[in-house]
């Protein structure tokens, strides 16, 4: 019996690539130019959602898959039956033995997750074999641009929500399975306060929540029943759905039931509202509950819910509690991908070869990537507010420390309190960085957003390195003039 | 070593799911219910993307999901650490244990893979013990709306190509890594012709597609060399990517390559623009192309396609043979997910017990869910063109063949030819069922798509079967009138 869900768990993931990967490693290795030594970096080009800024996730599975990285027995035998237009094998033998044999040595640099990050910033920099830095592409943009704009996203909804408890709902809508979990993960470092997914809670310890759905209620002869049952089963975790039939009437229950539930020694925790005026019904709940003594019960709500409806409900007066959010920020449903890139930026064929620096052309300038092996130092204030972003090159001297911004600003950060963002993650395929847990990633989210409280984002100085600026000059300069 | 992706695929799938979901398992389990025999459909109640209409996709690991629906030890003591407000276990032993030793017993039917179906159509019913059909939901949920979204989205960008090649591109910005295999496959299933990703190649059995992207050119001192170098080593394979510095300079040298392979007994398969005014630079390619003798070479077109841009580009005469869509295709960009839900229809204590009708009223008519035990009935004119879908229940009596049409209409559909399109797919938790080849499914949405042409799928009729009608209204007269 054919079961598709465990042949893909159960796969190596060196196939999640693009063909055209493969072919140009086949090309890399038939030129002898599989060992070439080649810098590319990860970044991405316009902010997400409007905003002037993105949190970074997805590095913790990036780093899982190039721990991973192999092409197994059935990968080979796979890529050897492709045929090119004459009905030949695509590939040799001896290529697919080299693939076989071929060890993940690359040098990884990255800016931990939970951070914040501005476009044109690289974000992971893969330094290493031509051929592997190649192969490495496709999955690393997946794992990565997808996890990174969830996290962002998901930053968004909770600013509209303005320290109002926020909560994940979307895995029934999400992208797949592994679409619902890094939605999950992805989130929390955010700022959502716990998720409904129970692997992703299981997986990643996230804290999980849910109490019962319409279903529940309509499985009753009524809706009064529903509840009791309910609270007989779990007096410590009743939040009721009150919308099943009439919201109003629903929240009258709720009050009877928790009566009782205090007579236990228990507590109605919440109502939710899942359907109607959200903000009409929920001052009326919120009235309602109060004037029946239980000012503590919350108000949840949930209903194709994202960053603008819940901006416009909290203006609106609504007495809502905790914002239950699903669809919408679990397939960033106003953009639902980041567009990141990986770019050749250096090359070189040993050890003992001059780097080529290399860039992408393009008709817009700021498209044009940036070349060399690129770090971003981000510069601080005594009182410990950013400053401004350098881009600077490693392979060059140490960094000038003045700062040609992206507006074309040109800023001295020579004397200030720095940090370089990029982390190393790998060196020569060996991994070197301590995992941190998903809390402390959260954590770390948590503090850069507070550093950042109070900054211009638009205004934040970020741009590259003035020697850094004038190497990319003089190679479009040398690019635009040389007879292509 | 932290492995998450190791450890998400290795992990049982049975709390991929909602917490609710299990907070109502609990509930019913300490009422003594989880027995009951209850019927659930899964349905959307709109079409996606402004069609009339959708092609379902994701019945394969739907089916795998539930023939490994068991919870892991792992899972169980996962259940056991959640607690309550009062900082005691949620979950009691017992239930723990009962959840354990669960057997997924459940008759399961189904739509097939690659139909053309509408909005409001059962697409997938369980029947079985309430507990378990109630487990179930988030799960299908997650994997069915979003293959058969993207099954419904590569079709219309199929019909934006008008019969020519459409390649999907998207895994590198794909929502997570089944995100993008799932994509691959469902894009495949509704007429898509090839992918570029590997994995979903050797897993599917998907014709790949690929040559070279930039960074290859970048790599060599110049793009002459670049594409010379690539047609030694795959001289069956050669698509020259041609925008890297200049197009129409590109275009020249893929034509200079091209002659050299035709010296080889090869050809210039293809010439691949990825950037600029695609209709110009297609139109001037192809006529440079021809008066160079090559006819026969395609031109492939990419670049944040989706089907309105293939429209304009088709309407403006451009002359692209093959387009490659990514992003759009693969998030479904315009309408990232389908919302489709999972309904309770009718429920019973037990199988000597009458059953009771279930639907859940809405202000809104049309959200009202239907009750029973549902088939969807196909009837087929004598020349095989569908004439109307009737949503009938097999509790009652065999359908009376007048269908209440949605739109108002009464239609005889009685003495004609029909099919019953939901299938069997598992009696009693046993997989009943022979899975198609993922080509046949895809013929099977190429037949169902020829059936319907010409078909106006707007006034086609579909709806309630009278019986069905009838009981349905007299259900929320009943609740109407019920002192809630």
């Amino acid at each position: 019996m054919q079961n598709s869900l465990n042949k893909r768990y159960r796969s190596s993931l060196a196939l999640l690539t693009d063909l055209y990967q493969i072919t140009m490693a086949y090309g890399y290795w038939k030129a002898g130019r599989q060992e070439e030594e080649a810098i590319f970096h990860w970044f991405y080009r316009k902010n997400p959602f409007g905003a002037n800024y993105a949190i970074t996730a997805g590095l913790e599975d990036a780093i899982a898959y190039m721990q991973d990285f192999a092409f197994s027995v059935d990968d080979i035998q796979y890529l050897g039956g492709l045929k090119g237009a004459d009905g030949r094998p695509l590939f040799e033998e001896a290529f697919l033995n080299y693939l076989q044999r071929m060890k993940f040595s690359c040098d990884i640099d990255a800016v931990p997750e939970g951070r914040v990050v501005f476009a044109h910033e690289p974000l992971l920099r893969v330094r290493g074999p031509l051929i592997q830095a190649q192969l490495l592409e496709t999955a690393l943009l997946n794992i990565l641009n997808f996890q990174t704009l969830i996290a962002s996203k998901a930053h968004q909804v909770c600013l509209a929500a303005q320290g109002d408890t926020v909560l994940e709902f979307g895995l029934r809508r999400a992208q797949g399975i592994d679409g619902g979990l890094s939605a999950s993960r992805a989130a929390y470092i955010a700022g959502v306060a716990a998720s409904s997914n129970v692997l992703a809670g299981k997986l990643y310890d996230i804290p999980v929540k849910g109490t019962h759905a319409h279903s529940w209620v309509m499985s009753f002869e009524d809706e009064q029943q529903a509840f009791a049952t309910y609270a007989q089963a779990m007096p410590a975790n009743c939040v009721f759905l009150v919308d099943t039939y009439d919201t109003q009437k629903g929240v009258d229950k709720a009050i009877e039931i928790g009566r009782a539930l205090r007579a236990q020694g228990q507590d109605l925790l919440g109502i939710r509202l899942d359907s109607g005026d959200l903000r009409a019904l929920s001052i009326w709940a919120r009235k309602r509950l109060d004037e029946a003594g239980f000012e503590k019960t919350k108000i949840i709500a949930s209903d194709s819910l994202n960053e603008d409806k819940i901006r416009t409900l909290k203006a609106g007066g609504a007495a809502i509690d905790s914002w239950g959010v699903g669809t919408n920020l679990v397939t960033a449903q106003n953009q639902p991908a980041l567009g990141g890139v990986y770019k050749l930026a250096a090359l070189r064929k040993d050890a003992n070869s001059e780097w080529a620096y290399k860039i992408k052309l393009s008709n817009t300038p700021i498209k044009i990537s940036n070349p060399g092996a690129l770090q971003v130092r981000r510069y601080y204030l005594t009182d410990g507010r950013p400053y401004g972003d350098m881009i600077w090159d490693e392979l060059q001297t140490s960094p000038l420390g003045q700062l040609q911004s992206l507006d074309g600003r040109s800023i001295v950060c020579d004397s200030r309190k720095y940090e370089d963002l990029l982390q190393p993650i790998f060196r020569k395929g060996e991994l070197c960085y301590k995992l941190p847990s998903l809390g402390e990633i959260r954590k770390a989210a948590e503090r850069d957003l507070a550093l950042f409280q109070g900054v211009d984002f638009k205004l934040y100085p970020k741009g590259l390195e003035a020697h850094l600026a004038q190497t990319k000059a003089a190679l479009i300069e040398g690019l635009k003039n040389k007879k292509q």
